[in-house]
């Protein structure tokens, strides 16, 4: 298990890398395009599997718009905000005269999978475009902020990963997560403290700043895995797929780096 | 039944008349928030006695920070954004924290009937300071144009009723609800387009854009009224609740309002 883990992350994280520090940032919103897309399948999938309705198409009509929104490649369409708004009429009418009359359920589901892994997941490329000299700007953007938000998120999945196996007694959560313990978590967010500060010329920030953000992405982060071990409780599986040898599935792999960007996202553009 | 939902009607709209109308606005600003955070209570109500969780206190203040960005009586405070994105956080952490662990329906469910009632309900607010001459500005909002939107639901909902009664043999969606009859929703589109007609001047519309206005909202409450009954079935409900004597619920009251007002928002913000 570990060596299929460390061997998909092998492939993985050169391809990532380059994504995100590919100039002018296409590979980077591509990639999080795809990703996010197969992660909402799977919680589509998943909750249809436990009975509850989630429309994959509108969701992932949804999550494009999203990343579109998100993207400062190219500046955002004009026809952005009206097609969201079309969308979202559409979706109320269709749901309207479904024969299934599920329509609290279906749109909640979706708006639910939407919110968390549209909103929270954009928010990669609103760190991807953001620039330490020229802000919420395409110009200057060169790829560093995303590129240092994933060391942190790294640093924190595998620190508090080794420090749960190493030293890992106190169960900290048994009935939503059985493995998770107090020693991996401090493991894990003094890494990603440790890594903000490391990280901090990446970002624009300064040392203290940057171990603040990464302790925060070290709280965020792990709040973000807890949470979607709730939601697959919730759903009744063990993991969102097995898309990923040793990782699960896409869900898996990002459910701490959906929270960690929302909160950097936030912490880069409230400066 | 009809002298209940009369005499209801002859109590309540010269109050919901006065508070659209009065100077600055801030009647409509209570009594919009007022009717939709009672809107929401029934609708929470409703999920929980159909055992889907929706939480409605989350609910009930995601509802007021719409209020407060949709009014236009004094400016939007600097502190809404971060508050909307504060309470989006904690209510993910307690979703994560709590013992029932059902975050997606709970979630779900909260997030869909704050975008249903409070995200289409503040759309009043829109209209209300919207003005004929400044477009979506305070400044010279007398309240006219909400008038007109509440004109032609009337009118719709009133020529829906009585045109059913009189005339009504085909049903249009006995699955969903069942005294729906095609002649209704005719006498209704008709009635609202004429509504629009003549309403035209107070919204600052030719009459023919007026007409159309008027037509868009005829499709639109009825579709909005479709929509709660589908809610209702979903739910198990005949009526939302039992406040208005003769006209069921808040939400039984609203439901065709809710879209008109999205539509017309949409109609006057676009020019």
């Amino acid at each position: 298990m570990l060596k299929k883990r460390l061997a998909t992350a092998a492939i993985g994280i050169p391809l990532v890398c380059a994504a995100a520090l590919w100039p002018g940032g296409l590979p980077a919103v591509v990639l999080v395009g795809a990703v996010l897309t197969l992660a909402f399948g799977e919680f589509a999938a998943l909750c249809s599997a436990a009975g509850i309705p989630c429309r994959i198409w509108w969701g992932t009509a949804g999550i494009i718009l999203l990343v579109i929104f998100a993207q400062a490649r190219v500046p955002a369409p004009q026809w952005l905000p009206e097609a969201a708004i079309f969308l979202s009429w559409a979706f109320l009418i269709v749901e309207t005269g479904r024969p299934d009359r599920k329509p609290v359920s279906a749109i909640g589901t979706t708006l639910m999978g939407v919110a968390w892994i549209g909103g929270l997941g954009s928010c990669l490329l609103m760190v991807r475009f953001w620039s330490p000299h020229h802000g919420a700007a395409f110009f200057g953007a060169d790829g560093r902020p995303l590129l240092a938000l994933l060391i942190i998120v790294w640093a924190l999945d595998s620190a508090a990963f080794f420090a749960g196996r190493l030293f890992g007694r106190t169960k900290i959560a048994p009935s939503i997560s059985p493995r998770k313990t107090v020693e991996g978590a401090l493991g894990g967010f003094f890494a990603a403290a440790a890594a903000g500060i490391l990280t901090a010329p990446m970002m624009g920030q300064s040392p203290a700043d940057g171990a603040a953000l990464g302790a925060a992405i070290g709280v965020a982060g792990q709040v973000g895995d807890l949470f979607e071990s709730a939601v697959k409780r919730e759903l009744g599986a063990k993991d969102s797929g097995a898309s990923l040898p040793g990782h699960g599935g896409w869900l898996d792999r990002i459910d701490s780096l959906l929270f960690a960007a929302g909160v950097t996202a936030w912490w880069l553009m409230r400066a």
